[in-house]
């Protein structure tokens, strides 16, 4: 049985409750399929700045480089709100993605059955709901320089953000998309603002000759991400997979993810290129949701959204599908059977904490 | 009586049909009473380009500079898909936006009664809805240099736009928010992304000096614009004023705009800053909805955005604040009565085409 290497950051507020919760699975994992898995852990956000003065150490960067995958919680909390910028909490995940070269961000938004009628949606339009968002995430305006605030004098200050894309950084997100495609339903649909900005006019072009190039098989769509915003909120169902830019994709994943009712239930995938010789891409796996520290600490966190982004990392790192499926699975068991914590609460369901929640769907599993 | 200067730009699509229904009741108030309103007709967008070669001409630039306000309808089409990117449809749009500084773009999201069954979200989430997006109209990410494709050679291209802010653009914006939210229910939430970008560091700050210097009797919340996207959809009646910058402004607000169920029927306005000698502020008024070019042509458009941009101009150019009440209460009636456009069509209802719809609200008005 080979070693699977496994780095857990967990971070800040409900960060380590939830992990806590794959830890288990990762030990039944071991003990009862000799799956291999080796973990360390190490600090990032908050936690990590207490402990080092910064949101993630050289060392602990260095275990996530070498890892083959790293687990990712939640950073943040209003005890950090007033550090410095370039170790605020943040900047930790921000330099995981952009040091491991993550570029490909997969965001499913999936509406468990179970949960229909907490959508905030009519339920007919989210029932059955599968979209997989395709996020650019180590470009665009989050790591474009120049990025800073220039001192004009009489009080003025100026604020400069850039939004970079490359050719090449189009068409590898591109690419990641149209593949995913292939397995589910055949369809992408790319969103920029190509009406009002250059990166988009290129976006747009270079996921159009993309598509005629390799992928003339999948069907292409293109909209502008303001009307893609309001589409998803009209008619979620039209959509397959989204592939947006890094901004984009923050805002346009968050309303999809609202739109499931399974608001921190939400997993995610982020993914580097495969190695040339080896074949292997270096990858996250983190929850959309954030630290949550008002609740932090008592017990009472959604643990399924930690669990579920294990679950991309057992088939996008390890290729272990069948474990995958069988955990999403699990997932979806235990909610059918009304079990719930309080964030997805229902009437006539009964109320249990993270660490029961963590063991009904190790039960199930 | 004296003399109110109106410059109206259809421009494509649907916008002149709409446009001619404000037009009935521009001559009915002439007529009826004596409210002194002289028009004049220029082109903008691709009917501006095919007649000039420019998405507007400098002489009718000159003619929007020069009136009391502007009524703008929509632009754009997929017969000027190839037209080069300066003399696209949205650079008339975009240039008048600039040239007459109309910095503030107030976007009313109001579910009309009659109306909240037609909206994606659950009725008891939208019921009543009235929330007020405060947008930056001349700055940011549309604006800002450089903004350019480059040819990096080896087939690369490199995209590359500017987000920009200055402190008297974030200042003078906060102070049109805290000024109408005093006007309402007195609570602002700015939205950035600080925790990505330095011009949402640059924008929290001085939204958060502007709030402690002058409006310290106002509420004022911060939220990331991602969550922020998020809550308008979970639970949109939180919001009362929402500041926000250009490019997230143009994204929460088509997220909202259908929340209500009322998307098609929504106006917004577009101000510049009082003129130090004489008050005056220039302005221009438009639907936020598109040319929906699938439909031009064949009378059956919804006129009611344009109607209701109209009832903004009373309001905020000339200061008719009883007949901008009267006009909105016609819309309201009308839509109460049951006579609906295609788009807005219900069971039980009577459906109409835009002359009809046009004629009901001058009836009631
Ligand atoms: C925490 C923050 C930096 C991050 C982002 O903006 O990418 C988050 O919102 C996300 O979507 O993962
Ligand atoms: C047409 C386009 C340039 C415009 C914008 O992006 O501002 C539109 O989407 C809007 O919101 O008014």
């Amino acid at each position: 049985m080979s070693t699977r290497t496994l780095f857990l950051l967990p971070g800040d507020g409900i960060g380590p409750e939830a992990m806590a919760e794959v830890v288990k699975i990762i030990d039944h994992m071991n003990t009862d399929a000799a799956a291999g898995f080796v973990t360390d852990t190490g600090l990032v956000g908050g936690s990590a700045y207490d402990a080092h003065g910064a949101a993630i150490s050289d060392a602990d960067m260095a275990k996530a480089m070498a890892a083959d995958a790293v687990l990712f919680g939640a950073v943040g909390g209003p005890k950090w709100d007033d550090v410095p910028y370039e170790a605020r909490p943040e900047a930790g995940l921000l330099r995981l993605r952009k040091d491991m070269q993550l570029f490909a961000n997969l965001r499913p938004a999936i509406c468990y059955p179970a949960l229909s009628a907490a959508s905030s949606l009519k339920p007919e339009l989210v029932e059955g709901l599968d979209i997989l968002i395709v996020r650019e995430l180590t470009g665009g305006v989050y790591f474009g320089e120049p990025k800073e605030i220039i001192d004009l004098g009489n009080g003025q200050k100026r604020g400069i953000d850039t939004q970079v894309y490359d050719t090449y950084e189009i068409e590898r997100i591109a690419g990641v998309a149209f593949e995913l495609a292939r397995t589910r339903s055949n369809r992408v649909c790319s969103m920029e603002k190509r009406n009002v900005m250059k990166s988009g006019v290129l976006w747009n072009q270079v996921v159009t000759a993309t598509h005629k190039d390799k992928y003339s098989d999948v069907q292409l769509d293109h909209m502008l991400a303001d009307a893609g915003g309001m589409q998803l909120v009209r008619q979620p169902k039209q959509f397959d997979v989204i592939v947006t830019d890094n901004l984009f994709g923050d805002m346009l994943s968050d309303v999809a993810s609202m739109l499931t009712g399974s608001l921190g239930m939400l997993p995610s995938a982020s993914l580097g290129a495969p190695d040339a010789t080896t074949g292997k891409r270096k990858a996250m796996y983190e929850p959309v949701h954030g630290s949550a520290p008002d609740i932090a600490g008592r017990g009472i966190a959604n643990p399924i959204a930690m669990i579920a982004s294990f679950a991309m990392c057992l088939r996008y790192s390890f290729n272990m599908i069948a474990e995958a499926n069988r955990l999403e699975k699990a997932i979806a068991n235990v909610l059918d059977q009304g079990i719930r914590t309080g964030d997805i609460m229902a009437p006539g369901a009964r109320q249990v904490g993270t660490t029961e929640m963590g063991d009904a769907i190790l039960a199930e599993f």
